[in-house]
């Protein structure tokens, strides 16, 4: 049986003339997100969650925004370095459930394409990949759309 | 075996001239939330939790703020329409654990009628749904009483 | 079988004149967190998150701050507490997952300690807890280092 649960929690920064990837997906919007990667928060979220589940760390620790190496990588290629850890320690992943944070845009229409993206990384199937949308109702910083936020958790098995 | 985990949160402004339905229940206080429907911070992350467990999409999908119908509605039932999603896939819940996020009013001791409120809907005993509350010691939006957040998690099974 | 999860949340405004305690550990830094106990913010979260998978209420109820008992106590007593009654219900940990956000200081080299601190209390070992860390990317209350946050998640198994 041998269950393990894990949630990861990040945050960027909207910036003009940056791309705004979320979950794997690059999405038409007048801001992009602010960070040393592609600022994938969606997917940084999750790579934390399963990071967790593991203690293995975090994010920061595996790929470093110090790092050159990951100056504007594709955020897919650090949840496929995650996936790999995850398989080494003999797990699978059941099911991953997040919830973006955001005032705008409305990401519903490209959710498809995220679930496509992320399930094909974690081996699991669409309905295995959960992404829920929300704004913070006008509050704080993302309600002042300075930024957005991603949360994820996930359920892994022992192989 | 078949577990699925689910996660969801949810956030409201404070209003005057509303009532104030957290957990299925009336709270009296000066302010109220302000939503579509009755804005009950809590059911509504609850129900994103039990819908993201089976990847069924968010609230906003299954009850569009757009949508006449769910104008002022009681959010029991939507936490009803959304366990009869949960049951149609073939699951059940094991149990709901969740924390409300104010600055005010106390609500501990409205937390025993919430849980009746809220197992009920779910078919489980009150003993699976946890309520916490904490305040974000005046920090922030939360913090100024601009309005409450709510999150939850939740831990299904295959029937 | 027979799991349970369970989440928990906890902020903490900075303050000069107090000390930094994170999971157990003392953090030399230049502001320490405010509160009743210690404000040891992980281990509160974590002490939530184990309450609320048993629906054993909150740690306001458990530890209320308008307790003389509980002024200034080292919160790993609040844990051990905690655990008690985890123990009593017939249940053990298999494992917590944790996020700290603060945007200072680094708490990457004080993880390890955390980890035996927290494990020795849960009866896990360290592998079987998870900390991590990340900024708010310098946004609202947290990234104007005005307090700090953590988030925990934790799976229970019944013995």
């Amino acid at each position: 049986m041998a269950y393990r649960i894990g949630s990861g929690i990040d945050f960027h920064q909207f910036a003009e003339g940056r791309e705004l990837w979320i979950g794997g997906v690059k999405i038409p919007h007048h801001k992009g997100a602010l960070g040393h990667s592609d600022a994938d928060v969606l997917l940084h979220a999750i790579c934390d969650a399963l990071l967790g589940a593991l203690s293995l760390g975090d994010i920061g620790l595996h790929f470093p925004n110090t790092d050159e190496r990951f100056r504007n990588i594709d955020s897919k290629l650090l949840l496929k370095e995650t996936m790999k850890l995850v398989l080494a320690k003999g797990y699978k992943v059941i099911n991953v459930d997040s919830t973006l944070c955001l005032q705008e845009p409305k990401i519903k229409k490209y959710v498809p394409s995220m679930q496509m993206a992320i399930a094909g990384i974690l081996a699991v199937t669409t309905d295995d990949v959960s992404i829920k949308a929300t704004t913070t109702e006008e509050m704080g910083a993302i309600g002042r759309q300075e930024g957005l936020m991603a949360m994820a958790t996930v359920l892994l098995q022992k192989i």
